[in-house]
């Protein structure tokens, strides 16, 4: 049996150019939020919280405004910035303690860009920005992480992509490690 | 605009009875594998590895020695079991590090999830075995931490589900917090 990837994972990848005109729907921000919220997490748990920016609202510039140097060129050009909040364990909250929290968020995030895809629009996900400035921007309590941000939209036309299983970073070419590298015993 | 949730989002469930006469195809592994490798990654480190045990196989006799009571009961009857290992950081070892193994893990796993209900499986992840265990059955080395197992196979006939959006565990609803409540501020 010769079995293919699904295509909204084959040709699902992560740009750093974003058209600045695209807008994105109300509805399409909902469905994004839907598809993270229905991902799977251990025992339910449920570990995450979401803080949504559109371009073009206050959120966005109170946002942006602790992107570091190298996604502050790039990321405020997408239609929506997205920050993606883990729970964690701090004594005497409601909420309870998951130690996949960070796992499970992942999974959210994850479910929530095949959705972006599924929807025509594109996402990365990065690290470069102030964790402690953005937590003070929005009141976010120590027994959350401001763990990744998205940046989703729509790809540049020129973001340079010529094939389907083409870099994350606007190169040619998407690479990963071979198979026999990721299966145990690694190879 | 009323989007609506992709349909391999809104039907992914995770049943804990699954079909002891269903055999998995060599090809639908692959193409599973191939899910979890295309996944994104911080940096495109790729903090991952996965040790398959086909039923049937030594190495499923060799992993489901090492589950608990709990999952000993349902997991074997999957017709494939996956450990799911994040690469962790240790000194003098060739694998960058990166913060985000555990996250990048989950995104790995949600595409191999996605990936199965594509192929018209089902896939329930779990942390019900002894980790110590399973590092010391497959010579696992410190720098990897074997962080989760997923069995997947297909869902028993009478498994219990009665909706689209049915329950993780074989109960007719899934049950997921209210959109304001993973919405900050949160509701």
């Amino acid at each position: 049996m010769n079995q293919s990837l699904h295509p909204l994972l084959a040709s699902r990848w992560s740009p750093t150019k974003f058209d600045p005109a695209h807008e994105i729907a109300e509805g399409e921000i909902v469905v994004l939020l839907q598809a993270a919220r229905w991902a799977p997490s251990a025992g339910n748990s449920q570990p995450w919280a979401f803080i949504v920016a559109r371009r073009g609202t206050t959120e966005h510039t109170r946002l942006t405004r602790h992107l570091a140097g190298s996604s502050a060129a790039w990321a405020p050009s997408a239609s929506l910035l997205v920050a993606n909040l883990s729970h964690r364990f701090v004594e005497d909250t409601d909420w309870e303690f998951s130690e996949f929290s960070v796992y499970d968020l992942g999974q959210a995030v994850a479910h929530m860009s095949i959705q972006a895809q599924a929807l025509g629009l594109h996402v990365r996900q990065f690290r470069a920005f102030d964790r402690d400035g953005i937590a003070r921007e929005f009141a976010v309590p120590q027994h959350w992480e401001v763990t990744t941000l998205a940046a989703i939209g729509r790809a540049a036309p020129a973001a340079g992509r010529t094939s389907a299983l083409g870099d994350d970073a606007d190169s040619p070419v998407r690479a990963r490690r071979a198979l026999d590298e990721i299966l145990w015993p690694l190879g």
